[in-house]
């Protein structure tokens, strides 16, 4: 490879120490390395005498491996033998999952995958939650140690998929909103949600392992993904940097639905981001029956616009317990070219009475019947489901037309539409533009990307380049803030039918009257 | 100041964070640091809270704090004021003393000295008894903790001094030997004294001093002086530096004695060094009456060569309690020119039966009778101290000869001698001429040059330029092994008389037969 990875190693054969040549065990190896590679490394106070301990045991030859940090590398441990892996962990820190891919620097192969719930849950399900509990006594030690306790399940849990010792891990990236960054750092959050939203760090300098309580190597390099404000985190850096549209000509968007929706749009030459809250009702986190795309999650639905005869699909093929985003897109899309909702995304009873019921939540549609569903009771769609749908959707729009129409880039200009995480997986864009929900464009515009949050961490830990192109890019996006955006708001407004109030936007999609 | 000290401030105004400006608050201060002097400073992990929030606190403006490391500063802590002090404790780390100045980094005035002894002792008085106890069980962290809890009361003592709270010591320098160096950094010093007599590491990278539980600032950085050897410790690096005998054309010596004596020969363009066990009997070590450098140290002799009347004078002009370095000097070089002893070094009673007395240590000269000490028991120089004491000189000429033969260099050619230390301080080079302990050359040419240890200690802080030369230093000096040297061997049988084998070499010393 002629990349440079986050930690590599340099095999070193020194001169044994003589009479001759009294040079301390650790200058000699240092020496060593700056003969063969021209590199003249620092090694860490905690690290020098298991450094040199290793060094003389093995002879004064073996593989030394070191720590690419910015301005001059580190070196960590000495090896007996060249080492065939050299894992390094890459982790998307997710606010209700963790997910997290082993990876051998020396070659770039994935050695194991892992995930594990995030177990802050037990404060707070949400963002918001969390950083109220973070202010109570004692609340964000808390929240700081549940996250570095999952962080070490899960690599724990990787290493023995490989058969290795969680000490292994030579290195770890870390790729999460800006609040799960500050909560993992152990940083007073209090800031983040309010005016002006400023977090206490977006770009934290690299750190050890063991300066975090975390169990793999000691001295294994921690790099947090840099973020650009409190609502524009190092996940979407990465997702950037796995979408490359700031490495081509051409203008291309990212969109992340998460917690909330982040919109990247730019090329080689600008970028400018924005976050706003269009993810919930797409999440599962606010629909009734709404869940995380997982097992027993309706994924996909079609209504037949003559016999309105309903057909959904689980994710797994098993009863279904619920439905995720792309399963109420799906769902709202058939209602509306079935004229089961109107513009305003209001139910019409009338359209098929029989498969609605009355639920605490208002009016309801019932998408699986009791009889067909995992618990036995009903899969149902309310109408306060369905209005937290249409405040998604519109603002999903007005984000998207804010965002292109403040550098002047017209939807038709785009090369591409990236589409991150579970929400671009799993959706069906064409339905998401009968909703007016994404722009009406070709198909083929639509790029799903995968968890591109873990992807930029895999690839940080990868190549210097990329880690590189990430301090790049936080100075290069300009970041929209939405929640002080007049234009926003009028777009939100006009954007809260379907698929729109100028029809003229959405060619593809029929009007009904 | 033009120079760099190791630790700076820089005093910020930077804009308070706006809806228009969600930078955080570490990333705004670095830019802010950017802007005004170019520098882009990591943060260590255990200090973003602390910058960031004191930034915060500060309203945006204050003084950054920071670290010259070698490739990229280091932002430690951010104070609301532009401070008058910004101390720095300079360290001569001593096997027997400690010895420290507090500097004021922003002036580079020392605001107050102390000293300490070295709590080690209790664990062994010298090197070889430390390095024994450290194999234990538990010793190497005994030694440890003593010299770390010596350096914190030696800190606190110097910051009470000035007022100052000992966390607002901001940088530590440390010069000693490269044992004394090993022990406080809790590294085995099992190797420095078995052949090959190799370090653990000579040249330590910067550290913070909570790594070391030092009481000063959490996050000063610890410079340790580099170390060439065994038996060539950072103290000596110390003495070049401060007596720029590299900094010259004109080829220079520099003499440093301690438990060994360290000997340095060169100019800007080479140096050479070695060491040897030559200090012993010098530093009161060995003598029975001997003693450092103190009150009621017989510092000077006189005998008569008439009347052999002997007159003596202590340091502060107190009861003799002992006979430091330089009074034994005067004393064996008097005993030569009265032939109160012959050319072996060896008693001849007849001159004077009157002053002898006889002891465990076979016959003893008295040099302060028991009514005139601070005992009630004689001062007595014995026929064993006699015989260490020409071990001594004759070790240190043939250090001196084979080091300068080994280059080529004539000893009238030498621009100085500089003499470090007490010895330094008290000594009458006639005397150590006398004895052919010192070459025979004109007397402006020894140059006493005081505590150079601490002296270079000071100088690293002050300065990156005296940093650098000490990296340059110990990649520039050849060290001469003694204890493998034949050459050494031979010229120490020819020293073992007074002056010298051959005569010519001291034309100033009168020759009996």
């Amino acid at each position: 490879m002629n990349s440079k990875p986050l930690v590599y190693t340099i095999d070193i054969q020194a001169t044994p120490p003589s009479l001759q040549d009294n040079t301390g065990d650790l200058d000699r190896l240092k020496k060593a390395l700056f003969v063969k590679e021209g590199v003249q490394p620092l090694v860490p106070f905690k690290q020098m005498v298991e450094v040199a301990a290793k060094f003389r045991k093995a002879g004064f030859r073996g593989t030394a491996v070191l720590v690419d940090m910015p301005n001059q590398p580190m070196l960590v441990d000495f090896l007996a033998k060249s080492p065939k892996i050299m894992a390094a962990m890459a982790l998307d820190l997710g606010t209700t999952h963790l997910e997290a891919t082993l990876i051998n620097l020396l070659d770039g192969t994935v050695l194991a995958r892992g995930n594990q719930e995030n177990s802050q849950i037990a404060f707070g399900a949400d963002i918001l939650s969390r950083i109220h509990f973070a202010g109570k006594d004692n609340g964000l030690m808390s929240l700081h140690r549940a996250i570095v306790a999952t962080i070490n399940e899960l690599a724990v849990g990787l290493a023995e998929k490989v058969g290795e010792d969680v000490a292994d891990i030579y290195a770890l990236s870390v790729s999460g909103n800006t609040t799960m960054v500050h909560l993992l750092l152990n940083l007073d959050p209090f800031h983040l949600c309010r005016e002006p939203y400023i977090p206490l760090v977006n770009s934290p300098d690299v750190f050890f392992a063991r300066e975090l309580d975390l169990e793999i190597h000691p001295a294994a390099p921690v790099w947090i993904m840099p973020s650009v404000g409190s609502y524009f985190g190092g996940d979407l850096i990465s997702g950037i940097l796995a979408s490359g549209i700031d490495d081509v000509e051409e203008t291309s968007m990212l969109i992340d639905v998460g917690t909330n929706a982040e919109v990247v749009l730019g090329n080689s030459q600008w970028l400018i981001a924005c976050a706003g809250a269009a993810g919930p009702a797409l999440e599962g986190g606010v629909a009734r029956m709404g869940m995380r795309a997982g097992p027993g999650a309706i994924e996909h639905v079609e209504i037949n616009q003559d016999t309105l005869q309903l057909i959904y699909r689980t994710i797994d093929g098993s009863k279904p317990r619920g439905i995720c985003g792309s399963g109420i897109i799906d769902l709202v899309a058939s209602f509306y070219l079935c004229q089961i909702i109107d513009i305003r995304g209001k139910f019409r009873k009338k359209t098929c009475p029989e498969r609605f019921v009355d639920t605490e939540d208002g009016l309801g549609f019932v998408v699986a019947a009791a009889d067909e569903s995992e618990s036995g009771e009903p899969v149902v769609l309310a109408q306060v489901d369905l209005d937290a749908m249409m405040r998604s959707k519109a603002a999903m729009y007005s984000i998207l037309t804010t965002l292109t129409n403040q550098v002047g880039v017209e939807f038709a200009d785009l090369h591409k539409i990236y589409v991150a995480g579970a929400f671009g997986r799993h959706i069906d864009p064409r339905q998401a533009i009968t909703l007016g929900m994404l722009p009406d464009l070709a198909m083929e515009t639509f790029e799903p990307i995968g968890n591109s949050s873990l992807s930029g961490a895999e690839l940080v830990l990868l190549d210097r380049k990329n880690r590189k192109r990430c301090q790049e890019l936080i100075n290069k996006i300009t970041y929209l803030e939405l929640n002080v955006n007049q234009e926003f708001m009028i777009r939100f407004s006009g954007s809260r039918f379907i698929p729109h109030t100028d029809t003229s936007l959405f060619p593809s999609v029929p009007v009904f009257d």
